[in-house]
């Protein structure tokens, strides 16, 4: 893998299909590379040309007698495999392809794709798109995608849509001080994925934040990767669009991705650190008040307001984002109580009452005693806040020009971070201004500013918490494999994809989860004398690689006792399961005791197509199969995301003793859904697994029936997205 | 109950407490009243002042000759009432009070405001506040507010907060052409609630809309009944905030109102026809696009792009909002294809896939042949229009205006609305004060955009549905009630509150719901007896006043059967009643039919504080007691309300056939729900109902048990925040 420094740092630029007709890409690329104050070299490239506004033009790449780090290619797909194979022949590090027609037009366009990559490959060139808006490095002024006026700054923006980045970069412009360390259109990815960037950004000092939208991810696992490695070193902030049915079909018609976020991406999103935006409106402001300001570090914040509707209204938005607002220490309420009149509230949200009407610098002085609370994280002003001159006198103006530069150190000196919303934003008066050059974001939006400070909060809990996370690589478990890969090898042999329960069951035995107790019996007579050695009454189920579904073919009679009953149970469910499938191979009936009452659990794994292997949990009957009350994770799994998954269902009260009932032992099924993660890491041959039902019980666990089934080919099959089997295999 | 027009159109104002200090509220409104060029008389009254701003003062307003319709006070608590007598004696409508101090600082202040409220009453003089920020006429130019340049439009703005109205003229101001007809801040509402402002709108021929904040309610019972009335002839526009704990805090700081949204108050606004905003800054744009365009028939919407990022988010955020985004008619497709470039999607979303960038006109074609699909019902546009000029060309300027004077024509001709999103809004282009001007609303927000698109849908579909809904008013059914008040009455003579099971039974029956047979055993043998001519297993369960949770007290047997095993159950009942409770009075035991096997659902009605009368539905067991999945509706019920009470519940499913079971029978769940809504409009007497379990079988369903508890006092209890009793009671 490739080095992307000689790509977004290059030095010198070929502009492939350069021209001298205005309204061309390959005119205004070069006339944008000098406005941008581009200080490396520009080579004009096309045939029919000399000189192109002052520079000389090259026929071909291969004829420029300089190295070339990067090739800006303007022209039509279909021209694109030779203009790759002389760019390979040059040595150029990175062509950035702007044409569309590729993989986002079908099989065709597919095909097209797929053979530039793969002469890419060879040469050692890598692509940006195609199908991309282009890239720009703001700091040396390589400006391929001809926006102007794009500002400068520590936010790197990473898009699959040109338009959401110019939307962006408007925003920044018009709004903010704030702007941007570089830009990439990723386009098709057809080589450069995400993660690739992401890297890049890392390790890239001018790079404060990484600002992110995304329709689909080719590979969702090495992203997360990725981004684990990088979030706790900068925050990566996402909008991922293309939820709703329409908007995949929406994304998928102009890009070439897999659109479509589940709660797969939901939750491993946060897991890796990143902070997911549902609202477009939110995603810039978000990465302007995260490349700014400290992380909030216990995840409480005060809210200071001028008036009571603003402050109700920042309450409820922040307590739906889990921010907290507690109430203040005493002390805080006696100094605040020193300073304000006495209808004001002090015990948080704090309402001013009027107390800063004629005399606006109040506001600093709270945030100083609101700031020095112990409890307090951050801090959200509300209200009418740079438009004191507007509201009440003309002089106030200078006063809360005063009261911002005291804010503003204050944040500095405190280490706690101000989000400001006012109502007067829009008329960007100084104070406002001053604000945000400390590095205060001030909004118009309560919404905005909400999210803002609730994203300080979000990310200052990662950065206490993401040591206890996975990294989402899988760990090569080769010693704990030896005892049961046997019994895969033995079903392959066999030409079976799923395991038979007992064989299932043995897997996990091997690793040390408790399944229950259960010999294979060949006939009646052999059921009888099993479950005589095994005591108490017991449960038969039928064994036949053909019949997975045991309970729908009759196969499986429970709680029964007596030589009668046992013989006569097991007779019927021969007969059953031949009905139900004649062609069906039976191996008899495994005989098994009853378990214990309990509570009945379901885990599941399976690959999903971006991410890989996943696993999901729920309670038994109608809360999974009705209410859909189930938990997802992509594995592995850390023992905290374990935990976390079985108390998020909605239906966890049920484990921690319901109606009377003595809680159930989550300490055993936690245990349990690791050791599922651990196989999974075992054997990377393993598709999908079922265990259904599993019996929680107040102590101990048990695997009542367990499902297993193996991939077509271990090597490739599953990881359709380009998701990278565990290096161990092959 | 007096008619505002007096107040909210006033003729002569006076000013009680007029200063010549022009740091005091006094004066300021006289400079106000003048600069806002109302054209009524303005009196001044102040004992200490001859003259104020060229306007004769009186010391008192009895001294006033003419007559005078409203007051302004600016005087603080104390003085109230004395004045309020003065404004009686002297005849004035309608008291404006700006002091705060009274309900909302405890219990003196509310004596204060209780004794304030009852001389107005005395003398027929009505109160807007106390604790108010003013009212104003826009059209007569009476601004009691102080708030100068509030843009005259026809949005009647009603508001809990200052503040809030504050943010909504700024932000009319300064992003539309839209203003206001009224502005009422609502205060305290001692006297004036919410329902008779929104009366005195409705039939004001200057509003088109009505935009509410509020964070509480004082009689959400008459605010429903009135909401229903006005919002099939005006949009009503509502943010209700205090949702979370600490939201209720801080409004409960600053109102005297009770806060709190609930799931009543939520699906009841629906059920009236609000629009309910969450979003602080979607509440200004909603109104505005609501008083300005059609609303939507047929809840589908097109999308028109100009960038595929744009086009993802809107259908992502339009699906979210129920908003269908329906494919095209092939006629439609085949029209787009004519004039769009190959790689455009014209499917919906709309693509033009560059296709504008030189000719923006483009723009004003596709929305014509986009409105007439007959499968589309409104439009909405997200990108770059109104910014080509600045992204292309200068000249593409005059090109944009035209297509906008021609998407504004075609909106009017069509009868459909066009939304619109531009990322250049802020710049303020004037094509897009052009579509403004034809009532195109513009955003830059994507979120923005597609909310008030949404609610141009949601409300055309409110209006397609409202005589359908009840009006939220009860009917007083006396036929009904003959047969079963008996009932009620002994309870009530013997001092007993709560029903005993089989009269509540007693009376579901008499309504004709079906209820389990049963008869009351006093002894063994009775019991004995009455299982033999009842056939089969029989349930027995305790009858004690005293025991209201009979298994609790191990006071319920099931399925029992046999001369022996009911004597032994009779008696283990009977001495378990004595140990539960040695107070209790045993009345012996019911003897029933067991039920046939069935679903256990669970009804309930309580009294919410807000909203008077609710009632509750879910599905018994672990879905109603640890996923809370139960559904909530203000009584009276409509047919429609009860079908959607089952339906919405997440465990539905299970009622439509679950695991190959047959489907239960939804039909008389409904007609039960319908009874019990029945039972609460004949017996004002109940303070709640308890239907635990009902069981639902594929055909019918039976009452097993049922609980029913009466007020204290049938007069009075239960409607402790003002919902009025049934005027039959007294």
């Amino acid at each position: 893998m490739g080095d992307l420094r000689r790509i977004l740092n290059a030095e010198s630029v070929a502009i492939i299909g350069a021209s001298r007709d205005e309204t061309k890409r390959g005119y205004q690329a070069i006339i944008t590379l000098k406005k941008s104050g581009f200080e490396g070299s520009i080579y004009p490239v096309n045939p029919r040309e000399k000189r192109i506004l002052g520079l000389k033009c090259y026929p071909n790449v291969e004829e420029i007698k300089e190295s070339v780090d990067l090739a800006l290619i303007t022209t039509p797909a279909h021209t694109m495999p030779d203009i790759i194979v002389s760019c390979g022949r040059k040595g150029i590090a990175g062509a950035v392809i702007i044409a569309g027609g590729f993989g986002e037009l079908g099989v065709d366009g597919k095909r097209l794709e797929k053979e530039i990559l793969s002469t890419a490959n060879t040469y050692g060139v890598r692509i940006v798109g195609p199908n991309t808006s282009g890239v720009i490095n703001m700091w040396s002024g390589m400006n391929l995608v001809g926006l102007h006026n794009v500002p400068k700054g520590d936010i790197a923006l990473l898009t699959q849509s040109g338009n959401i980045a110019l939307h962006l970069i408007t925003e920044a412009t018009l709004k903010s001080q704030k702007g941007f360390s570089y830009y990439v259109g990723v386009g098709n990815e057809s080589d450069i994925l995400f993660d690739e960037y992401l890297e890049f950004f890392r390790n890239d000092e001018k790079t404060r934040a990484i600002l992110i939208y995304v329709e689909g991810l080719r590979n969702g696992r090495k992203f997360l990767q990725q981004v684990y490695r990088t979030s706790r070193e900068k925050p990566i902030i996402v909008l991922k669009s293309g939820r709703s049915t329409t908007g995949q079909k929406s994304a998928g018609s102009h890009t070439g991705a897999l659109a479509g976020i589940s709660e797969v991406a939901r939750s491993s999103f946060q897991r890796a650190g990143i902070i997911t935006i549902e609202e477009p409106d939110q995603l810039f402001p978000v990465a302007e008040t995260l490349s700014s300001l400290p992380p909030i570090k216990n995840k409480s914040v005060a809210i200071l307001a001028d008036g009571g509707g603003h402050a109700t209204i920042a309450a409820d938005l922040l307590t739906d984002l889990g921010v907290e607002i507690p109430t203040l220490c005493e002390r805080t309420q006696q100094r605040l109580k020193g300073l304000l009149p006495e209808n004001a509230s002090v015990s948080n949200p704090v309402d001013v009452a009027g107390g800063t009407d004629s005399n606006p610098e109040i506001f600093a002085r709270c945030a100083k005693i609101l700031l020095a609370d112990p409890k307090i994280g951050g801090l959200l002003i509300v209200g009418l806040f740079g438009g004191y001159a507007i509201r009440f006198a003309e002089k106030l103006r200078f006063i809360e020009e005063d009261a911002a530069h005291q804010m503003g150190k204050l944040v500095r000196k405190s280490g706690k971070p101000i989000v400001l919303q006012s109502l007067y934003n829009s008329i960007k008066p100084h104070s406002l201004e001053l604000l945000r050059y400390y590095g205060i974001p001030v909004y118009d939006s309560l919404n905005i500013a909400t999210r803002c400070i609730g994203s300080l909060s979000h990310y200052g809990q990662y950065l206490k918490t993401y040591m206890y996370k996975t990294n989402f690589h899988f760990k090569w478990r080769s010693k704990a494999r030896k005892g049961a890969v046997k019994i895969i090898t033995k079903a392959r042999r066999e030409g079976r994809k799923a395991l038979l329960e007992h064989e299932a069951k043995e897997i996990f035995k091997r690793h040390g989860a408790p399944v229950t107790h259960e010999q294979l019996a060949k006939s009646a007579s052999n059921a009888v004398r099993i479950a005589e050695t095994l005591g108490g009454k017991v449960a038969l189920k039928i064994v036949s690689p053909e019949i997975l579904h045991k309970s729908d073919a009759g196969g499986v009679e429970l709680n029964v006792s007596g030589e009668e009953n046992i013989r006569a149970a097991y007779n019927r469910i021969i007969t059953n399961a031949k009905n139900y499938n004649p062609e069906a191979q039976i191996k008899g009936c495994l005989v098994a005791n009853m378990t214990r009452k309990g509570v009945e659990v379901i885990i599941g794994t399976k690959i999903d197509r971006q991410f890989g292997p996943v696993v999901m949990f729920g309670i038994g009957g109608i809360l999974v199969e009705v209410v859909r009350d189930v938990s997802f994770r992509v594995l592995p799994l850390s023992r905290a995301a374990a935990t976390r998954m079985i108390d998020e269902i909605k239906s966890a009260p049920i484990l921690n003793g319901f109606r009377g009932s003595p809680a159930l032992d989550k300490q055993a099924l936690t245990e349990l859904l690791l050791t599922v993660s651990e196989i999974i890491e075992s054997y990377p041959e393993i598709e999908e697994m079922d265990l259904n039902p599993v019996i929680l019980h107040d102590r101990g666990i048990h695997i009542a029936d367990a499902r297993i089934l193996l991939k077509e080919d271990p090597v490739v099959v599953g990881y359709e997205s380009g998701v990278p089997e565990p290096v161990h295999m092959g």
